[in-house]
């Protein structure tokens, strides 16, 4: 019979492979723990409606699903937040608020495998339910950065890109534009070049639907979504680009930007300063989002995004919870993995036992056996050979194994009931009582 | 909209849950890395060929299988062993031997949910692959008793029972039974109660097939399924029950017995005597088992079986790799859980920072952010108010937190460059300069 393959997209974890997932999971939990957020964990099998009553009908052509033998429309899931809206909405009442949830978990999309995108991916999924400020997106956004940094990449090495998705609706209501044609002009905004005049191009779609639109108009709407760095033109906006709108209008922009400025600069109190900045180009197509939207990208621009996420205020109650405010992001493990490589921060496979027992026939190994065992017993990791070997090629197994010390098992040492105790790093030896053995070995190991 | 449900059979995990199944995690990632098996991972959906190929046609009816959007019959995993099998079949010639591996991971099947058995759940997989003698079945008990005995459940809570599929084939062929009628009798076993004399109703499928069998024959083969304990009645069974049977056929039967006294004698070394015991009533279903064969059971005998396991030197082959001897276990987080459960050796769920920042205005906020992302930073898991609250109610929310120790972040503080350090334990206060905070409160926690 010829040999069996994995699937396209998904990946086979051999122990060095899942040693280097291991270290991506160990800095983003450590980095989520440290900032209180609890971790939790969900199905990797929902109902489809889950999924369609988050992202409409057409999701379904990028999933996993498939009917059960129950006769269940189910999915795999594509992702955490319908899940987690479901998971908290189910317990609001009884959650102490702000709710702080993370995970780490697998998720699963049909689409065409490329660099960075896979059918199979990890995420460790944030968020913050319960608090409707801006704190919260502090919050957020310092993880995120933690979620990096914790690799020691800096901010040369990434960036964090924040944009507001209420600040263009109240911009383009200041404009003048309607709450039928805001969503159209987001979709300008998103096909906009970062180079380049008004494009012309890119207003298409919304005039082939509304009909034409000026160019000044135009122009602001560009010069908008250059807003970017830290800090808005802030009297430019209120005063020149917004000079024919309502004084109300012109105050939910200029709130709002305070809103913006906060988030900026709790960051920069926190000394993060560098790792963010505002990019009014950004604005996620993902309808779901109520507020602020922010990203991270590589600095050198060759990778897909690495993390994602903004403000949900509406999902919760939408998917039959209670109405409850809510901001989260994920980040992926195939991005990630990639910029990691890239900047060489992988650390290398350790596979070294502690202790290798050497062991001379089989009345050693009867004595060997329980030290074994209870060296096991007290976590210290302990090889042996299986079979009996000659004394030469049973030190060279030890060496090349990468164990700290040799606990040799002769008749010599059976006799006088020690063990023969090898520092393999500097060939000392010395004979240890049979019955301290443990006690040493752990000893020694401690002080390391 | 109505609320979401997760689907029948499988499981939120909630943070305290999370926890639960965390410290579960904890204890068997732990012993099997000092037993030196590393870990590896796998995709949770597979071609459902592998399935078919190790198990026959008629496992779908227990598989989450489906057909994906490229045409493929797939299938969530329902065990590792066929999975784990390619994984080192693929690479066998370039790992070093004996191959010992393990995973913990989660895997899915249709089957109707009852007490003790999920639709989703949770294995420990560790295999020995290269190793055809019976130290790795040494090697594997041990562990899987460290699995266990790692919680602190002892010899009084559970037991290993330890078969011998082909000690079972040598002694029937000794008896005179052929290659077709073995797997038979193996099955009139499988179905043997404990209590009671030579059970006539378990022989029927077996004489129905070949015919009558006499009732000397009938007895020996009861009396071999009740072999249990620590010893075989090997004087009587070799000269008594096989007196009829060739020289060379009892001294197969003879030399089996060896190796299963050498497995036992060498758990006896390891100190692990009371935790296993022979048990010939054992047989394990699944044909794919080529040799000794054991299971985990709690003693008070109430709960499914925790853990089985057993040598397949055929599957790696049979599946498209090498010639490679097998023999591994599987343990499910289900059972377990319910024995720690009876047992109360569940850990509480703990969920409290470290510190509490107490911050006295927007002032007092921004020198708080400083010294909270820098203790993040480090490790130190920190909690504030997100918005601007009295002194008394933060005080309050630091006590209940469960936090060691506060930070006092107040004008009085400020003024004078420095931060109050309060232990909340015994509420004592010192000022500590503020360029001094995050080195004095990681030198108090590393103390703990």
């Amino acid at each position: 019979m010829a040999g069996f393959q994995s699937l396209p997209g998904f990946r086979d974890y051999h122990p060095e492979d899942f040693s280097r997932r291991q270290q991506v999971f160990r800095v983003w939990r450590s980095a989520a723990t440290a900032f209180g957020f609890q971790e939790y964990d969900a199905p990797v099998l929902e109902p489809l409606d889950l999924y369609k009553a988050k992202s409409g009908e057409e999701i379904e052509t990028q999933l996993f699903s498939f009917t059960d033998k129950g006769g269940r429309e189910v999915s795999l899931r594509p992702e955490m937040t319908p899940t987690v809206c479901r998971m908290v909405g189910e317990k609001a009442g009884s959650l102490k608020r702000p709710i702080k949830w993370f995970s780490i978990a697998e998720f699963y999309r049909y689409e065409r495998a490329q660099k960075g995108r896979l059918r199979a991916f990890h995420q460790l999924n944030a968020d913050i339910f319960g608090e409707a400020g801006p704190e919260a997106e502090i919050e957020l956004i310092a993880l995120l950065i933690q979620c990096l940094a914790g690799f020691g990449l800096t901010q040369d090495d990434f960036i964090i890109r924040l944009s507001d998705r209420n600040l263009w609706f109240y911009y383009l209501e200041a404009l003048g534009f309607t709450a039928a044609q805001i969503p159209a002009v987001l979709t300008v905004v998103d096909r906009f070049d970062k180079a380049g005049a008004p494009q012309v191009e890119a207003f298409k779609p919304y005039v082939e639907k509304f009909g034409p639109l000026d160019q000044t108009t135009k122009n602001r709407v560009h010069a908008f979504a250059l807003q970017s760095g830290s800090n808005f033109s802030e009297q430019e906006i209120l005063t020149l680009w917004l000079q024919d709108a309502k004084p109300e209008a012109r105050e939910k922009v200029s709130a709002r930007m305070a809103d913006f400025r906060k988030i900026m600069d709790g960051l920069a109190d926190m000394g993060l300063k560098d790792f963010v900045e505002m990019d009014m180009m950004v604005v996620r197509g993902l309808a779901y989002y109520t507020g602020f939207v922010f990203e991270a990208f590589d600095r050198k621009g060759d990778l897909r995004a690495l993390a994602g996420g903004g403000r949900y205020n509406d999902l919760v109650k939408k998917l039959g919870g209670p109405d409850l405010p809510a901001v989260g992001f994920a980040i992926g493990d195939v991005t990630t993995g990639l910029l990691l490589e890239q900047h060489k921060k992988t650390e290398p496979y350790a596979n070294a036992p502690a202790v290798y027992a050497v062991i001379g026939g089989e009345a050693a190994r009867k004595t060997a056996f329980a030290d074994i065992q209870a060296l096991r017993a007290s976590g210290v990791r302990v090889e042996y050979p299986f079979k009996d070997l000659a004394f030469g090629k049973q030190f060279k197994t030890a060496s090349e194994s990468g164990a700290k010390l040799a606990l040799i098992y002769g008749d010599d040492e059976l006799a006088k009931r020690v063990v023969k105790l090898r520092d393999l790093a500097d060939r000392s030896e010395r004979d240890v009582p049979h019955d301290q053995v443990v006690a040493v070995v752990r000893d020694l190991l401690s002080r390391r």
